[in-house]
C-alpha cells in the first residue's frame, strides 16, 4: 500500500491492560472508533503482553466492583469484552517503532504495516524483573506463594502468621519488607550484598523492625515447593555455601521494567528508568502534544489495577478534548 | 468521654463514594482498620450522601469489570461489601468539621462525638448543580432522559441521532454541547443570556458546529415527560414569553460544587471554586501533611467513577506509606 493512502486513524492505544482497555471503553463511547494494538502473545514479554501483568495473577481482591475477588484473566476478559461492546477494533500485534516527529504519527506495525494516528495513547505497562529461576515462574503463575507486589498479594491469607522472604535491597524492597510485617510471623530480607543500596532511613527502618531478619550476602538458586512454595535454596554470594530457608511466601523486590523500548528517548521524555514522565499535574499529557498515557508505563509508584484503570480514562478523555480542540472529528 | 481518652485512629476517611470505598478496601488490606464516614443519608446533600453520586444514576456502562454496564446503586453497593469484607468500620454519620492544626487531627462529627486520627482520607465528592426543577429531578433519578453529564451518558442508545439540549454556557457546557454532536441529531443550547461566558475559541466551536443551535435569552421552567423526557418549557429571559421545544434528553451543565464546605480554607488549601488542592503531581497530598485526597472533591477535570476509585486506591498507599515514614503502625 502507499504510504500516502494509508487511512489516518482519530486514536491508537497501545497496550491491553486495564489502562488500554479503560482508555478503549472512554474512546469508544466517545465515537472515535479506536484501534488497540494488545501485542502479539509471547512468553517473556519485550513489548506488550496481551491483557497485561494481570494474565499472570491469580487472585485479585482489591479491584473495585468485585467483592468476592476475581481471577486476573477473567478481570481482563470482563474489561476487554466491555471495550468490545462499543466500537474497539483490536490488532493483535506490536508497534515496533513510532515517529512522533511528524503529524499525524506514524506507527511501525510487528506485521510489516504501518499505521497513521492523529492521537496516540500509550499504555504498554511494565514487567516486575524476576530472579530468573523456573520454579520461581512456576509458582509465580499457579498462584504458589510467590509474588513480585507486597501491597496486591501481601493480605492473602496463606501469608498470615507465616515466616515470608523478600528479595532486593532497594527503597521499593524495604518499603515491602516493612509492608510485609502487617502479616507476616517474620520476615527474611535476603540481599546479594552486606548492606542495602536503599535510603539509610528506609533500610534503618527495616534493621529496627524486630519481624525483619536481614539475609545478607545470599542469593535465591532455587524456590522449593510442590504447588505451594516451602522454602529457598539459598547461596552465600561469599563462601559459595548451600543452604535452606523454610518460608511460606516470596516476594521479588528487584525493580520493574517499563515496556517503553519502542519508544525513541530522543523524541518522548523519559525517565532516568525509562517511565513516560507526564509534565502536567494530574493529567496524561507526556512531553509530544496528542500523545497520551496511562498506565504502569508511566507510574512507578502505584502500578495498581485499578489505578492503571483510572489513567486509562483519563487518557481518552484527554485525547478526546485535544482531538475537538484540533477539529478533528 | 473525656477527650484526653479518645482513642486515635490511625486512618479515617470522609465519604463513601468509589474514591471512599476504594481507599478503605486498600487500607484495610494494608491492616490500618480504617474508619469510614459514609455520611447520614440526605435528600439534598450539604455534606456527603452515602454512596455518591452514582446512587442517583441509573445505568453505568464505563466503569471496568462490568461489560454489561450496571446500576450506579448496585456498583456502589458492590464496591460496599467488597471494603467490609476486610475490616472496615462504618459511621453513618457526617464529619461536621477538622481541626487539622493539631495532631492527631480532631474531627468533629454529627452526633456530636469527637474523633481523634493520625491521618485523614477525604473523599467527599463533588455535586451536580441543578436547574431546581421538580420534573428535572424526578426524571435524573429515574433514568429518564436528563443527566449532568455528557461523558457518562451521551453514548445511550436512547440519544442517538435525537434533538438534545444542553444548558449552561461556560467552557464545561461548551465543551459538552461539542461531545453530544458526536450522538444528537441536533444540540440545542440553552443560555440566559445572548453571549456564553465560555472563553471565545470554545463558544466558536460550538457556535461554528452546525449541529449546535444556540437558544439565547432563555431559561427552562420545565421539563415535559413522563417516563423520559418529551420536550422543555422555556421562557425568554427579555420578554417572558413561554414556549416549548421538543427534545429527547437534556444536560445541565451549570457546574458542580465539591463537598468541601465543611473544611476550613485557613487550614486546607482549595481552589477558588472549593475544590482541594493537590500541591504534588499526580500523587494523593494535600498541603496538610497526613492529609490525603481523593476523588470528585479535588476533580474538576474528569469526574468518573473509575478515576475516583483510581484515586481512593493511591490516596490510601499514600497514606499507608506516610503512616510508615511516621512510625505509627
Amino acid at each position: 500500500m502507499n504510504e500516502q493512502n494509508t487511512p489516518i486513524e482519530k486514536i491508537v492505544i497501545i497496550g491491553s491492560g486495564p489502562a488500554g482497555w479503560t482508555a478503549a471503553i472512554y474512546a469508544a463511547r466517545a465515537n472515535l472508533s479506536p484501534v488497540v494494538y494488545e501485542g502479539i502473545p509471547k512468553q517473556n514479554p519485550s513489548l506488550v503482553l496481551p491483557g497485561g501483568q494481570l494474565m499472570l495473577t491469580t487472585e485479585v481482591d482489591n479491584f473495585p466492583g468485585y467483592p468476592e475477588g476475581v481471577e486476573g484473566p477473567q478481570l481482563m476478559n470482563d474489561i476487554k469484552k466491555q471495550a468490545l461492546r462499543f466500537e474497539t477494533r483490536i490488532k493483535s500485534l506490536d508497534v515496533d517503532t513510532c515517529d512522533f516527529t511528524q503529524r499525524p504519527f506514524t506507527l511501525n506495525v510487528s506485521d510489516g504495516s504501518v499505521v497513521k494516528a492523529h492521537c496516540v495513547i500509550i499504555a504498554t505497562g511494565a514487567t516486575a524483573n524476576w530472579i530468573g529461576l523456573d520454579n520461581e515462574m512456576r509458582l509465580a503463575r499457579s498462584g504458589g506463594g510467590v509474588s513480585a507486589c507486597a501491597v496486591c498479594d501481601g493480605a492473602l491469607p496463606v501469608f498470615r502468621d507465616q515466616p515470608l522472604a523478600i528479595v532486593g535491597g532497594g527503597d521499593s524492597a524495604m518499603e515491602e519488607a516493612s509492608y510485609l510485617t502487617k502479616f507476616a510471623s517474620k520476615v527474611y530480607v535476603i540481599h546479594r550484598r552486606d548492606e542495602f543500596r536503599a535510603s539509610k532511613i528506609m533500610a534503618q527502618r527495616v534493621l529496627d523492625n524486630p519481624k525483619c531478619v536481614p539475609v545478607w550476602n545470599s542469593v535465591v538458586t532455587d524456590v522449593l515447593g510442590e504447588d505451594k512454595i516451602s522454602g529457598l535454596q539459598l547461596k552465600d554470594t561469599k563462601t559459595g555455601e548451600e543452604s535452606t530457608l523454610d518460608v511460606k511466601g516470596l516476594f521479588v523486590a528487584i525493580g520493574h521494567t517499563p515496556a517503553t523500548k519502542f519508544l525513541d528517548p530522543e523524541q518522548i521524555l523519559l525517565d532516568d528508568k525509562g517511565y513516560i514522565q507526564m509534565p502536567v499535574p494530574h493529567q496524561s499529557m507526556t512531553s509530544i502534544e496528542g500523545v497520551f498515557v496511562a498506565g504502569d508505563c508511566a507510574d512507578s509508584l502505584y502500578r495498581q489495577a485499578i489505578t492503571a484503570a483510572g489513567m486509562g480514562c483519563k487518557s481518552a478523555i484527554d485525547a478526546e478534548r485535544w482531538l475537538a480542540d484540533q477539529g478533528i472529528h
